[in-house]
């Protein structure tokens, strides 16, 4: 029997202790799922993790195959150098699925200005029809799997999008572009910019004072990606200055965003309290399930974390 | 030569008066446009017509092979019994697509519950992921283009859509259903429905109170289609016992919607000032000029309005 250990803070269990279960039985998994203190570290196989919980120190798990993470962002595991074994991470339909709904739904918020008409207290009939998706250019900054379904399914809806990744990417209908004069090129060359880069040491701090200033006029930043892509003043800075249009943002340096902080009432910000994608249990279990599957009859693992540039 | 009168407010032609004579050329199109009272209304080969134009008897036009309407509506010329010769409608890709935007766009705003972030004064942390677009079933009232082509873009985003229109159509991942049993289905199944059924003598009042009460506790109703379609106060009572959660409404019975009308100020209601769908001057002027073309070369003109219902 294989035994799996749920790493995550205690409300978490409460979705899985269901859809974990059924889901490696679905995939003819022989397991025992343990919980944090109720078995000794040197007999567990493998780990469903969160990085946010209670173990941080994975040394005295000697007979580990691997780490199976549940969120997508690794950043808060990868550079963990007691962690020895694999680490995969969560790559779930509905993750996709759900980013996809919040990128194309507030690129179509800005795209129509639609808060002009939602909050309209003076009852304008301002009836100029906004242009057609074809004039709106995006950057979409960063095209791994999120990036890409975001990227594609606005080149469907008649959007001219250019991808920003570090190789080059190939989506119908979207432009690649690679290296900083593409990033340049994207920026200068969008209305609305989305940042869907994992958060690495390269990626700290990308949009700065700099980066941001490359950006047309009037554009509008959406980060649905990690608060540490932005560097908080320069964003601050550029949108009092009247540079940028607006920013909504779904992910923040410090979560969830403190009171008092000046994106809170800042007229041209708008806070999602990070759900543009979240993980739902029943399709990220048989993601997990299907890991163990595989690591259990000497497969190679999906989702597997190149860790070299965390760990360098 | 042909001889076009073209009949819409004045201020339109200054939209048109360079796009419909390139069009008329690049069609190979011999034709002289003319204002209205600059020719002889015995000589006009064809109206290009906005119903809301100065011209409303079409009983001098003795020598007329066909109205070319700039709008997709027609509810406003089609009963009109002094015109005898063909009426077709605009259907403008520009028209189609802004109309996609529009839906997508506003769908994906309550699906997402975006409001809640855009206008947050209490800075409320609400970290509850909405469900995914697959658990939020859309019926889609009206399948012809533009009805069609919102089911088919939501579709492909994941939502369940159910078309109702009067006769069966295949749309890709659509499931369509016919009459008042249909409409029902449609209306009990759905958590937003889309109005775009045209204004007919048999859709006036299309969502009456019975209608209404029809639709899921909680729904949420957009109207892009007509202002006719839908009881104002009906709908206004079933906001305000809390069976609708919200509606959106692009279209009115009176247009600008007057100031003091309840919709302006009620907190479960946004009103857009018919922006959905706007004719394209550049994309509509190739339309026209293709129907002049096919009329004068004795082609079958496209988008024939079929008038038997309204003249009955």
């Amino acid at each position: 029997m294989t035994r799996v250990l749920f790493a995550a803070k205690p409300n978490r269990w409460e979705e899985y202790r269901e859809v974990l279960p059924a889901a490696l039985r679905e995939a003819g998994v022989d397991a025992e799922i343990v919980q944090l203190g109720e078995a000794d570290p040197a007999t567990v196989d493998w780990i469903v993790y969160a990085p946010n919980s209670a173990l941080q120190d994975f040394g005295p798990y000697t007979a580990l195959k691997g780490v199976l993470n549940l969120w997508a962002g690794v950043e808060d595991v990868e550079g963990n150098r007691t962690l020895r074994a694999p680490l995969a991470r969560m790559v779930d339909a509905g993750l996709t699925q759900g980013m996809v709904e919040w990128v194309v739904g507030h690129v179509l918020r800005h795209h129509l200005g639609m808060d002009a008409h939602v909050a309209n207290p003076e009852h304008r009939w301002h009836d100029a029809a906004p242009p057609l998706a074809a004039d709106r250019p995006v950057a979409m900054l960063g095209m791994g799997a999120l990036g890409s379904a975001c990227a594609s399914a606005l080149a469907q809806l008649g959007f001219p999008v250019t991808g920003w990744s570090r190789s080059p990417k190939r989506v119908e209908g979207v432009r690649s572009v690679t290296g900083e004069d593409g990033l340049r090129e994207a920026l200068g060359g969008a209305e609305i910019a989305v940042l869907l880069v994992p958060h690495t040491r390269s990626t700290e701090d990308l949009m700065d004072a700099r980066r941001l200033a490359w950006m047309r006029p009037g554009a509008v930043l959406l980060n649905p990606g990690r608060g540490a892509l932005v560097v908080e003043d320069a964003l601050l800075e550029a949108l009092d200055r009247g540079h940028l249009a607006h920013a909504t943002l779904d992910t923040h340096r410090v979560e969830p965003l403190p009171e008092g902080h000046p994106f809170w009432s800042h007229p041209k910000v708008t806070v999602t309290p990070h759900v543009a994608s979240a993980t739902r249990p029943a399709t990220a279990a048989r993601v997990i399930a299907e890991n163990v599957r595989r690591g259990e009859a000497g497969e190679p693992l999906l989702h597997l974390v190149d860790r070299s540039e965390a760990l360098a």
